[in-house]
C-alpha cells in the first residue's frame, strides 16, 4: 500500500509532497504515483501527535465527577466505579478514546488501565498505535505482588496476541505509594528483559513527596533510583514535584517524563512541573492528556496550548514554552519517550500523520503555522489521519463512529447507575 | 419570523421544545408551529456565549508575534503594525472574527479597536450582536483628548447608522495610562448621557498598578473611583491586580469585570485575577477572549475551561471555579455586564442561542451536560447558531465563509509584509 500526499504545507514552512510506502515515509519532495493520492492543498501535514499518558477507557467517566478534592474524588467516585468495570466496558471505552484521539490527530498513546486485553482488541480494530499496560497495584504487599506478576505475564501475552505491531505491551506499576519495592523491581526486570515501556505515575502531588520522605527517607525520584528502576524505558507521568537532584538523576538515567498540564491544573496539584529545568538538563519531556475523568477530553492540541499557558503563567515569563518547543514535546518528545521511530516528517520514519484543514477561521491568517497549531487550533481542525501507513480517518469520517458513540454511552450509563 | 426547536436538551437537564418569535424566546415547553422547525434530538440548546472583551480585527495578527515580553511585543510588533490598519483591513478582520465567533457559539461580543465604522458594517452583515467602541488613546494629553472626543462623537453616530439594534455603540477609553483624567471623565459623561457601555482595560499588569501609585498615589480602581468613573455601565477588562478595597468599590458601584484567562496566562501577567473574592463580594464577572493576537483564538468554550483550570491551579483548590459557575460567567455574567436581556433560556429573553451537537466523541457519554460543555467541548461542537431570532449558522455552515477567509488572509498578508 502506498499513499502520495501532494502539495501540502509542512510545519517547517515548505510546501511539498510526501510519499508513504508500507508503514513508512519513503520520500519527501517527489510526486510519486501511489495507490492513494491525497490533495494536500489548503492543508498542513504534521506528525501524528503522541499522547504519553492516559487511561483511555476513562472516557466512560467523563464528567462523572468534577470540581472535587483529589482524595474525595478518587475514593468516593472514581475507584468505586472502576471496581465495576468489565471487559466490555473497557473495550467500548477504549474504542471511544481511540475515536476521539483519531479525530483530534493523535496516532499513538501510552495507556494504563484495567482489562487491557479488551483495550488491545479495541486499539487493534481502530488502527492507531498504543502502548498498553495493566495498572499494577499490590497495595505495598509483596506477596500479593507476586500473584499479580503472574497475571501480568499472562496479560502481556494476551495483549501481544492481538498480533499487530501497533499494539505494544507495556508494564504499568501504578505509583510508589501503591506498589511494593519488590514489585517495582520485578516489573523493571520484566520490562528490561522484553523491551517494555515502564509506565508509572511519579511525584504528582506534594503529599506523595512528603509520604515518600516519611516512608523511605527519600523523594520519589531518589527512591526509584535507589531501587535501580530508573532507566531509558521509564515513562514517568506528571513529575510535578521533582527537585533539581531528581531532574539530574532523570537526565543521567535517560528516564522520560509525560507532562499532563490540563490534569495538573484541574486537580490543582499545587505547582507547575519544572519544565524549563528539565529541558535544560536534557530530560526528554513529552505530553499526555491523562484520563478523560481529569481533563476531560483527549485533545492533544489543547494540551499543547495548556502547556504554553501554564508555564508562561507559572514562571511569569511569556517567552518560555514557545510554540515550537511545545509542538516538539507533542511529537518528537513523545516518540523519544516511547522509543518509537515517529514524531517527525522524515524519510524512514513511521507514517503516523495528520492532515490539518487550514481553511478554517481560527487558522486564518497563517503568519506562523506552528503558532496557529499550538495556540489557535483544536483537534477539530484535523481532516485526515494516517497511522502505520493506513488512512484511519478521511475528511473527518472514522468508520463505525455511530456504533462506538452508542455503545460507549450505553456502558457508561450502566457504570454511572451502578455507582 | 418564528423558530421552533423541538426535543432539545437544556443545561438544566430538561429535554423540551423552545419557541422563538421575532427576536425573543416566546415559549418553552410547547411544540408550536413555526416558520422554521429545528430537530433538537441529539443536541443541546444553550444561550449564545457572550464575549465581553476582545479586539475583533486582531484576528489579522493571529500568530504574527508570540512568546515575547509584553512591552517588546506591543512596541516592536503590534503597535507598528496596527498603525497601518485600514478600514478595509478592519472590515475583513472583523468579518473573520464574527465568523470564528459564530462557529464557536458566541452571539455577542464587546469590542474595542480602530476604524469601528468598518467593524460596524461587518457585524451588521454577519448577523451577530456587538458593542463597538473606538479605542480612545489621548496619551494623557487633554487637548488631544478634546479633539479625539469630537471624532468619538462622529464615530458613535457612524456606528449607530448601521441601523440595527444588534450593533451597539460604546465608548472605549483604552486605560488609565493612555488616557487623561479629563478624557476619562468626559467619556463617562458621554456614556451616561447616551447609555453607552464604558469599555476600559484595568489593572492588567503589576506595572500598571505600580505606575498608578506613583503617578496618582492610588491603585487603578481607586483612581477611577476618584474620577467618578466607576458605575454600572463600566466593563473593565482583566482586573488581574484588583485588591480587596478595589473589589469592594467595584461591587458598590456595580462596575463589571471582563475576565480574560487565556490572554492573562499567555502574556504572563503575574497572577490570577481574584475570581472567588470578586464573586463573594457580588461583583459581576464575565468572560472575554481578548484579541486573537494574545489568545490566539476567539473560542469562548476554551476560555471557560481556561477559567476553571487557572483558578483551580492558582488557588490550589480543585473545588473553585466549578463547571456551573464558569458556564454562568460566559452566559448570564456576560449579559449582566452589557445590560443585555440575554444569557438565559427564559421566555422574554433575546433569542441568541447555540445548538450543540452531542453526537461527538468528546461529548460522550453525558453524565453531566454542563461539565461536558465546560471541560470537554470546544467551539467546534456548535452545530447551529441563532442571533436576534435569525439563524446565522446552520449545521456548521455560515454563508460567505470562503470569501471571508480569502479576503482576511489577503489583508493580513499585506499587513504582515508591511511590518
Amino acid at each position: 500500500m502506498s499513499i502520495s500526499i501532494r502539495d501540502v504545507r509542512l510545519p517547517d514552512g515548505r510546501t511539498t509532497s510526501v510519499y508513504v510506502e508500507g508503514n513508512r515515509i519513503a520520500d519527501i519532495g517527489a510526486k510519486i504515483e501511489a495507490d492513494i493520492t491525497i490533495d494536500g492543498r489548503g492543508k498542513a501535514l504534521i506528525p501524528g501527535l503522541i499522547n504519553t499518558h492516559t487511561h483511555a477507557a476513562m472516557t466512560l467517566l467523563r464528567g462523572f465527577a468534577d470540581d472535587m478534592e483529589l482524595h474525595d474524588w478518587l475514593t468516593s467516585k472514581i475507584w468505586p466505579t472502576e471496581g465495576k468495570l468489565t471487559s466490555e466496558a473497557v473495550y467500548w471505552g477504549t474504542k471511544l478514546a481511540c475515536l476521539e484521539m483519531i479525530k483530534s490527530g493523535t496516532t499513538c498513546f501510552n495507556d494504563m488501565y484495567f482489562h487491557m486485553d479488551a483495550a488491545a482488541k479495541a486499539v487493534g480494530e481502530m488502527g492507531i498505535r498504543a502502548y498498553l499496560s495493566e495498572g499494577f497495584i499490590d497495595l505495598l504487599d509483596p506477596a500479593h505482588g507476586e500473584e499479580l506478576l503472574k497475571k501480568t505475564r499472562d496479560g502481556l501475552r494476551r495483549i501481544a496476541s492481538v498480533g499487530t505491531d501497533r499494539v505494544v505491551p507495556a508494564v504499568g506499576p501504578h505509583a510508589i505509594y501503591t506498589v511494593s519495592a519488590e514489585s517495582l523491581k520485578a516489573l523493571k526486570a520484566l520490562a528490561d528483559e522484553h523491551g517494555y515501556v515502564y509506565h508509572i505515575h511519579v511525584s504528582e502531588t506534594k503529599q506523595e513527596v512528603d509520604e515518600a520522605k516519611d516512608d523511605h527517607g527519600k523523594t520519589p525520584g531518589q527512591y526509584l533510583e535507589s531501587l535501580g528502576v530508573l532507566g531509558p524505558n521509564v515513562v514517568a507521568a506528571h513529575c510535578v514535584w521533582l527537585d533539581d537532584a531528581e531532574i539530574r538523576t532523570f537526565a543521567m538515567r535517560k528516564a522520560k517524563v509525560a507532562h499532563c498540564p490540563v490534569s495538573n491544573m484541574k486537580l490543582a496539584v499545587g505547582r507547575a512541573m519544572p519544565l524549563a529545568p528539565m529541558l535544560a538538563a536534557g530530560v526528554t519531556v513529552s505530553l499526555g492528556t491523562d484520563g478523560a475523568a481529569s481533563n476531560n477530553n483527549l485533545d492533544m492540541f489543547q494540551s499543547m496550548k495548556a502547556t504554553a499557558l501554564l508555564h508562561k503563567f507559572a514562571t511569569g515569563q511569556p517567552t518560555v514554552a514557545a510554540a515550537r518547543t511545545v509542538f516538539d514535546l507533542a511529537t518528537t518528545g513523545g516518540a523519544r519517550a516511547l522509543g518509537l521511530p515517529a514524531g517527525e516528517l522524515a524519510v524512514g520514519k513511521l507514517a503516523d500523520l495528520a492532515l490539518i484543514d487550514l481553511r478554517r477561521p481560527e487558522l486564518t491568517p497563517t503568519h506562523d503555522l506552528v503558532s496557529n497549531l499550538v495556540y489557535a487550533a483544536t483537534g477539530s481542525c484535523v481532516d485526515t489521519v494516517i497511522c502505520d501507513g493506513r488512512v484511519v480517518m478521511e475528511h473527518g469520517t472514522v468508520p463505525g463512529e455511530a456504533e462506538i458513540l452508542e455503545q460507549a454511552a450505553r456502558v457508561a450509563a450502566d457504570l454511572g447507575r451502578g455507582a
